[in-house]
């Protein structure tokens, strides 16, 4: 690996990538119709989706990056997506593979926008991972090094949350 | 990046991994004190882990592969892991980052193990994210290309299950 360690700490590329993320979050809901407002007030350090039901979570890794970027959404906002996606021809399902794709692609997309924006060079990402469930909690990781931040989004009568973990 | 093609498709990178992995799991476990039995007869295409209550997932980026592995175990497996890996001494709770600490401990120590023997230059894996939640279902990309596949086994009366899914 050619990579080295321009002298980006943990901090800083959390901050990078919250900014990237929010921007490209509105952005790339609005492009669907969809207008997502940022609650600022309610940011917050680790981990704090409540009423989530529908999960994606997206690995990035390269060079001395290792982040996942997940999005948590509950019932109301993972329907207003889904009916943004599909034009209202599927019906939002959280056991239907095609209304969770949604979910899914909606991540990528968002990733795709944020990490030409955040233009930290050699990212490469997962494919995005789909968890449903009720009671659906993401837990932050216990390790030293592992910073992580919730952004929440006010979504058709919803919430929509985007969970940022980097590891230092 | 200096990665190239080694001609690797998807089905034998897949194949290279549950070898790797199924290993893995089995030697990592029984170092806890763990007798982690794999259910040849159950493995699945796709994602199939019923009961499950917790998930742990981590993100493998390098060359030419972008995949993730999950583990989702139902709770008298996750019970006898938080068992071993503290000794007995924290009891499991899905709402405890700390006894869910032991899920993502357990995938990366797996994930460590599996990726030095699969051999597959360049490999980078992200922090585990883990979540938890009630009748918690993974659900597998309705992408061309991404190939999923569920190994179970069985542990302390209870179900854990490795899911690999490879993006090709």
């Amino acid at each position: 690996m050619m990579a080295t360690d321009t002298g980006t700490d943990t901090g800083k590329l959390l901050s990078i990538l919250v900014n990237a993320y929010t921007g490209a979050l509105i952005s790339v809901s609005r492009t669907v119709g969809i207008d997502a407002e940022f609650v600022k007030a309610e940011i917050s350090h680790g981990i704090n989706a409540p009423g989530s039901r529908v999960a994606a979570l997206i690995g990035i890794v390269g060079g001395t990056v290792h982040s996942t970027a997940s999005l948590m959404a509950d019932l109301p906002a993972f329907e207003a997506y889904v009916a943004a996606f599909t034009g209202g021809m599927v019906k939002a399902d959280i056991d239907d593979p095609m209304s969770m794709s949604v979910i899914g692609e909606l991540t990528n997309m968002i990733s795709g926008q944020a990490l030409i924006k955040a233009d930290v060079p050699n990212l490469d990402i997962t494919p995005p991972q789909m968890l449903s469930g009720e009671n659906l909690k993401a837990i932050p990781p216990k390790k030293a090094g592992v910073k992580s931040f919730t952004l929440p989004f006010s979504v058709g009568g919803g919430k929509l949350f985007l969970i940022l973990s980097v590891h230092g």
